[in-house]
């Protein structure tokens, strides 16, 4: 396992910055002030070097929602009780959950991936079975996961971004669906920056300021019981992460691989981004950041990759929301790229000099 | 004429607070904790209230652009020379500018009206030919517009404002087009937050320093000599105005009259927006800020009348094209509301008490 993702991992290189150039130049040929159409040409002209095509087709687009259950939530870190997970892969999957909704306006299909629930599924059209555990354990007693878990995890999201690719997909949004998953999140986040629990844990769903102080207690007996380092991003994985985060970061290292674009949608995805990037750095290149979550680790998590959020709405959805709206404002930027008139072709006088 | 006006002025109300609670109520069933889809919930909540309408249909969008001309550019104020305006109605009309592209993608219509370009247009199909004059004069040696050609302006605006909402059109943006006027938005926003020319003044299209600070000193010029006030904002629009922001105010009354929201694109469209909410207070409530613009006195303004951006891109366009970003945050808070399964619908648990 370990040498076919290493296979991966050495694919995935910079992207060219040549390419940008060459965009950009078509860019400073249309009918604006140059520079004018601000982070839409800046998407554009990410786009057209990560695809090596000067004049890209409109993306199709996926979103790949991961699955998982974590055992803290034991240690009573949530607001909400941990069935939800599962009741809510039904709800992805009958089409009533918010990603659907936004995914559906972004035209994006939605892949919902069952990486790690707590339920056994029955009568589901749709769901993408690759379960590799009931869940993680309890961080806080023992590793939630084992290294080869956290492998196989990560080779999950790899499948899928073969399956996306393979599907002729163009661009990829990472979402999650795991009740608890808002702790392993920030303690990768304090993991891989170096930031104190309390700086990069938050409310998640929506807890009280006792449960707030709790969960940081119960990230930092984890962290202390366990010592995870960034130098060894599977066994911090296994440590303190989840499974969805593993399928998050595989998807990412695997659309990485194949020159496509991630969008990544808030903390949770984010932090797989952080287990990607300590695999493979040059996976940045590859990410767009959708959107600052509300989560206060989110931005510290996205300060350390040097990824900049084209959104800030207040959301703290995850499974994909802010991502689908991201690949919109993508979508926007090709569309600009492809359709707007040159100077010439309009007949409009440039910028005196 | 002024009567005409105050007719559509005494019809605009403030949103009714009730609307926005029992809007939110709903959003508060759908399967998501509550408020996590943020800014998005917010903009479903003022459309269903500013509608009054429990469940509204998906919203069919106009995109109204008026281009006008500025004597002021006789004063060297900006990078590209006055022709660029009405080449630019043209670009407009085959659908090659930024906002074609933005509103295809939105699904919104483009109406473009000639409300004061310098330039007798033949052979066009599409244009709404509303010229009140050839562009507006040399503020920097005489008032810009006469108080009867700032009445016409902005009746314009208003009879555009009925014919879409003849058209059933739910949804209605701002937009500009008119090499120079930076400078009298930049004046206006001035005179209506009464804060420093220099703060407000950017560099528009693109303009060097020492250009910037000759704009800076046009505009203090010009202000010595009307002495506009705030209280007089049809002397103020004469004054120092132009006429496209002059249709833009007159836009967003008829719209707010009618009870549908409009989406402000950038510094040009919200200094229209100034002058609006100077004649009519409540129709701030009417306004969504589309987005941030890079123009440093947009801010100013947009805080002046409370308003809070969407997004914040580093786009200095203009046309409408931050409005057409906007209306597709809009349609998807409104797509949420409406298409979101329920808690009770879903059989998903709710948050533990």
């Amino acid at each position: 396992m370990m040498n076919e993702l290493y296979q991966i991992i050495t694919q995935i290189e910079p992207v060219d910055p040549t390419w940008l150039a060459r965009a950009q130049e078509r860019l400073d040929f249309l009918t604006k002030p140059q520079g004018s159409l601000g982070r839409l040409e800046e998407l554009a002209a990410r786009y057209v070097a990560i695809r090596q095509d000067p004049m890209p087709e409109l993306p199709t687009k996926w979103v790949v929602v991961f699955a998982a259950d974590h055992g803290v939530v034991a240690e009573g870190v949530s607001a909400y009780p941990q069935e939800v997970t599962f009741q809510m892969v039904y709800n992805f999957l009958r089409g009533g959950a918010g990603i659907n909704v936004l995914a559906r306006y972004a035209r994006a299909r939605v892949e919902v991936v069952d990486i790690g629930v707590n339920h056994d599924f029955t009568e589901v059209s749709g769901l993408i079975g690759r379960k590799v555990a009931y869940g993680s354990r309890n961080m806080a007693r023992e590793p939630a996961l084992t290294r080869e878990e956290v492998l196989r995890g990560l080779l999950v999201g790899v499948e899928r971004s073969e399956a996306a690719t393979a599907a002729g997909v163009d661009v990829i949004a990472a979402g999650d669906m795991g009740i608890g998953n808002s702790t392993p999140a920030a303690a990768l986040a304090s993991v891989f920056t170096g930031r104190p629990v309390s700086v990069v844990t938050g409310r998640g769903t929506g807890i009280d300021d006792k449960t707030w102080q709790h969960k940081i207690a119960v990230i930092n007996r984890a962290i202390s019981l366990h010592h995870p380092e960034p130098a060894d991003p599977i066994g911090a994985l296994a440590a303190v992460g989840g499974l969805e985060i593993a399928g998050i970061a595989g998807l990412i290292l695997g659309v990485a691989a194949a020159r496509r674009p991630v969008l990544l949608d808030g903390f949770i995805a984010t932090a797989g981004a952080l287990v990607a990037a300590a695999l493979a750095p040059p996976v940045t290149d590859y990410l767009i950041a959708a959107h600052r979550s509300v989560e206060p680790g989110h931005q510290t998590v996205l300060d350390f990759l040097g990824l900049k959020p084209l959104l800030s709405l207040n959301m703290r959805l995850g499974e994909g929301t802010g991502a689908a709206l991201g690949m919109m404002l993508l979508e926007a930027g090709v569309r600009i790229y492809r359709e707007m008139a040159t100077f010439a072709e309009a007949g409009v006088s440039e910028k005196e000099e």
